[in-house]
């Protein structure tokens, strides 16, 4: 799969969450794997690229990053956002979400989380362990060891999606979205 | 200039910042100000509700959140796109940068910091003191302590956008922006 995709220099992975789209997060330890929906999340640095993400203190997802020190974020676009919602509608606790969402995977480069098959971009990242932040905050940070995106969708450090099932999308709350919209150009004077 | 906006729940107020908008960061001290533009936001906890934030450790920004320990996050929209890129692109330093992008100002609530006029929601906040976080990743967390929205904007916890010169932007790089785009609703199985 990943001969397919476009890798995204790791120093211009930045531009894969700068405007702020919903994330699929997967994780994965001895076996286990899940994967549920998250909002807040944003860049952190630009080289080596660093991101922060809230991962709740209960979830699952949250005890399978501790576990193995890894994630990757997936970027689902506008024809997956049903499935986007019921990743983040159930917890892996109570049931494998890739079978109830339909969503399905493939393998990193560089770290064992799965990365979501159908997204138009993901990031994997390794966790700097910052106790502090995470026991305090839920709040993660951590480095983009590879980024990979789909060449139909994101090349040459820009979106151009071509349609608008190949979106990105924005979470609202309570099942609504926004579709990343037009994109247009400011000249600085 | 408040007396017209609507207040907007402190629980509620993630759900200005949940869809990834870019926003303008004012703040001041002892008569001195400044705005620039970040994307690097996010909502960090709902109730009491805070947000994370990536201010550069060299701009003016910085040294004035430092002295006073407090920002507004204004939402820009569409019709000031070319206002957010001049805030973007000039250092406080070396203009003053309300002179320079023609942006006003009025009188927040709770803090010192300016909120920016013609954008469509603000948040005054206050820093929680991470230094550690400051330091080592440019990584300012701080509790909303009131947050206001143009009624017609923005009402009963959503986004309802009026028209595109209204519409919240989204920063991807080099002068290139996209707007909130269409939004749609999912429901749960």
């Amino acid at each position: 799969m990943l001969d397919r995709l476009q890798s995204v220099e790791l120093a211009k992975s930045y531009l894969l969450l700068n405007h702020g789209p919903v994330v699929l997060v997967s994780s994965a330890f001895h076996g286990r794997r899940n994967v549920m929906a998250a909002s807040w999340v944003m860049p952190l640095d630009f080289d080596p690229p660093k991101v922060a993400i809230v991962v709740d203190g209960r979830s699952y997802t949250r005890e399978l990053i501790e576990a193995s020190g890894e994630f990757a974020l997936s970027l689902p676009c506008r024809r997956m956002a049903d499935k986007v919602l019921a990743a983040g509608s159930v917890s892996g606790r109570e049931a494998d979400k890739f079978v109830f969402t339909g969503l399905t995977t493939f393998a990193a480069s560089q770290i064992g989380s799965p990365l979501v098959r159908d997204c138009v971009a993901w990031l994997e990242c390794s966790v700097i362990q910052e106790k502090h932040n995470q026991q305090r905050y839920d709040l993660f940070i951590a480095e983009v060891v590879a980024a990979w995106a789909d060449p139909a969708v994101f090349s040459g450090g820009r979106w151009h999606f071509p349609d608008t099932a190949r979106r990105t999308i924005h979470y609202q709350a309570g099942g609504s979205f926004f579709e990343t919209g037009r994109a247009f150009e400011c000249a600085t004077e």
